[in-house]
């Protein structure tokens, strides 16, 4: 069940084409829990050469939404109601990773939370939180944002 | 004095890795005001089609950050303390324009609300806001994120 | 008709234990706008004398909630989803009103804002702002909280 | 040291007009850890009976402004910069916890999260979670709100 669950995700993020041209990655699926990565380039910097805020957003949000929607059905779509990120440290690092997690799941509104951390050395340092409201739309499958 | 504040904050923008992958443009600066624009492209989008969610909260906290920004000195930086985004439409539309605005300028915080609106026939629509708190870095040129 | 939307309203604050604790009174309604009103005494006050921030939250939340449930049939309630609260300035003076704004009303939910001032001299000063979400449930009369 | 601390918040916490009008009660303080309990009465609840969301966001401001107080010096204050409160259940319940907790302390700025329980049988239940910004004002003793 969590392989078809993965493939099931998997699929809609692959029809995201904001995660593609940021260079992200699903690397982790499971009921209420769902993990994103991205390796660090220019591209994704604010002037600094740190990962950019909205970047970070960008990947808790889709992280926290695909966590909701793993509790929903197939045919279910989960739009984003509204997020809150706070910046802890700055985000300088060769990796980021963004985890989504279910702390709430509701029939119409599901709150998740999620952490983002940067690779720093042998170890991974805690850059931002999300809080997050998530919206089941019946019967119209897709996903976030 | 209007120009020399656009372009001090063009060339920061300019800088900022994101701004250029995403295919934003500065469009307005004034003091404590800040317009950024987005054409649509598949590649910003989520899975149905409309402007991300990520990218609209990319885009209004740049606009508010550099909002903030316009009330600092030269050698100041900003950072973004926190954010929240609400999503209040669906963002199908041909173009995004991110309206950052400051509320209240403090010595060292700097509270901004922004508002996105995508194009809908001959006028916009008005699809999600921002409550943030910006950051004055003393003396640490550099921006946003 | 905004006689009667004032005559519901009121009925429902009156209703709440919290509203008479505090000594808040319902000042202004009308369709998609509330504003309530309150005396400073030492029983609303942090330890400087000013405003405690928990009880501008609270006006701001029952004020925003009110304005959302102007917009629903009467056999609705309404719930707070989640708030966010900034506050921009201390909250000293006589008196304070908290204003509730709704920005878009939907179905399920609806968006608004609020924004709290305390009188200043001759004049009012903004010291919070709120940004909330606020849910209908059908025909299950009741309000805000 | 952990009494001296205590007594510390306690004094400030007596000094909160708002804390007796309620009835909230101090019931632990650690290095960045504090709690603040209630018990229900008709004076605290929204019109269904349950404990007003206004209420329960006073006592995780609070406590988590306390929290962030924790880790300054005695000569320092602190104050609310913004705070975030999701509502996740209703408040339905004999009695009212809010833990309040630092998840990362700054030398201007301290990131808080606090979590809200009420009493369900034999157990607890999460009501409502807290996001929120803290800000240590140096060398004015006094707290929150």
């Amino acid at each position: 069940m969590t392989e078809a669950l993965f493939q099931r995700v998997q699929a809609s993020f692959d029809r995201q084409g904001t995660m593609a041209l940021i260079g992200a990655h699903l690397a982790h699926v499971a009921l209420g829990e769902v993990d994103i990565t991205l390796d660090f380039r220019p591209e994704v910097s604010q002037q600094h050469g740190f990962f950019h805020g909205g970047i970070i957003a960008t990947l808790l949000d889709t992280a926290c939404g695909y966590a909701a929607y793993s509790h929903m059905g197939e045919a279910d779509g989960v739009l984003t109601v509204e997020l809150k990120t706070s910046f802890l440290a700055a985000a300088a690092g060769p990796w980021l990773r963004a985890e989504g997690r279910v702390r709430r799941a509701g029939r119409t509104l599901t709150f998740c939370e999620g952490s983002a951390y940067v690779g720093h050395g042998d170890a991974a340092r805690l850059v931002a939180t999300m809080s997050a409201t998530m919206m089941r739309l019946q019967d119209r499958a897709g996903v976030v944002g």
